[in-house]
């Protein structure tokens, strides 16, 4: 059900790309809880201080879990938008480099974090993102998404670096 | 209680500027529950069909609430990031113009529409965001905001073009 509400948009951002659009599945009621509470089923037996939501569809999906799990949120973005003292992490992309940056205070040492985004890839900000918690002194618990893409081998690559990944659909042939 | 875990940076992003930081709130388990479990007792008689967020701190506190309230979720975003047909607003800005977009399928005419971000200054993004919705068709049933300015103003120019406005805390002086 929540892979049937996820829509496909070719050539986005650049041709060649099929964009798995996760907006269709958030608009619906339905669909959004679904996989919100999937999350929440997932989880709710876990050891868990925090949620960390990397900017910006993880904001989305964060938000609500750590409502949903009766936790705190804590966000990663981009450069230059956290006010407070923050420390940042720069990893390569397929073509340039990236950034982000997480609050110096926004973990205590030993805290377990769940960390979620919409989308795995080939994991390259959620590896970033990983190094940024335990930078902090923070635990990441586990890794979550709504979608995997396989072939591109973010998960596999997650989970080489010794991170446990859960998501809740896959695409093949990306 | 809210207002009391919201922290304020001065000279953020520029001198002379207050930044009230919310991460502080988020971060905080009973904090983020509490500011979400307001907005939900404020709204659950409400006639909404769905939650509106304007990116990026508007996603947090919209995923949290749409899941609260067991609606879906549509987020506006800045220029680029939708890979669907959309429309778009330009608005002034102090120094400048900006620019936000929304899915023309997120929104069926008719379709009433909570709006909420994290806090209101001037209220030029959520009038923006507001007349998008109001284009396609749907009804602002209300803004919602964690933080007023109310010497900045935003708040009268919402109520000044026709919006409800509801937020949870003040912060005068700015």
């Amino acid at each position: 059900m929540i892979k049937s509400k996820i829509r496909t948009i070719p050539d986005f951002p650049k041709k060649g790309i099929m964009f798995r659009d996760i907006t269709t599945l958030l608009k619906d009621a339905e669909g959004f809880h679904a996989s919100i509470y999937d999350f929440k089923e997932h989880y709710k037996h876990y050891e868990i201080d925090l949620i960390v939501g990397i900017e910006s569809r993880g904001f989305i999906l964060g938000g609500a879990l750590a409502y949903a799990l009766g936790k705190g949120f804590v966000p990663i973005r981009k450069p230059g938008k956290l006010p407070g003292e923050k420390i940042s992490f720069e990893y390569e992309l397929e073509y340039g480099k990236d950034k982000i940056e997480i609050h110096k205070d926004a973990i205590e040492a030993g805290m377990k974090v769940l960390l979620i985004d919409d989308l795995i890839a080939t994991g390259g900000t959620a590896n970033a993102a990983a190094k940024l918690i335990e930078q902090l002194g923070g635990i990441v618990v586990e890794c979550a998404f709504i979608v995997d893409l396989p072939d591109v081998g973010g998960r596999k690559r997650l989970e080489a670096a010794g991170h446990k990944v859960y998501c809740q659909v896959e695409f093949e042939g990306d």
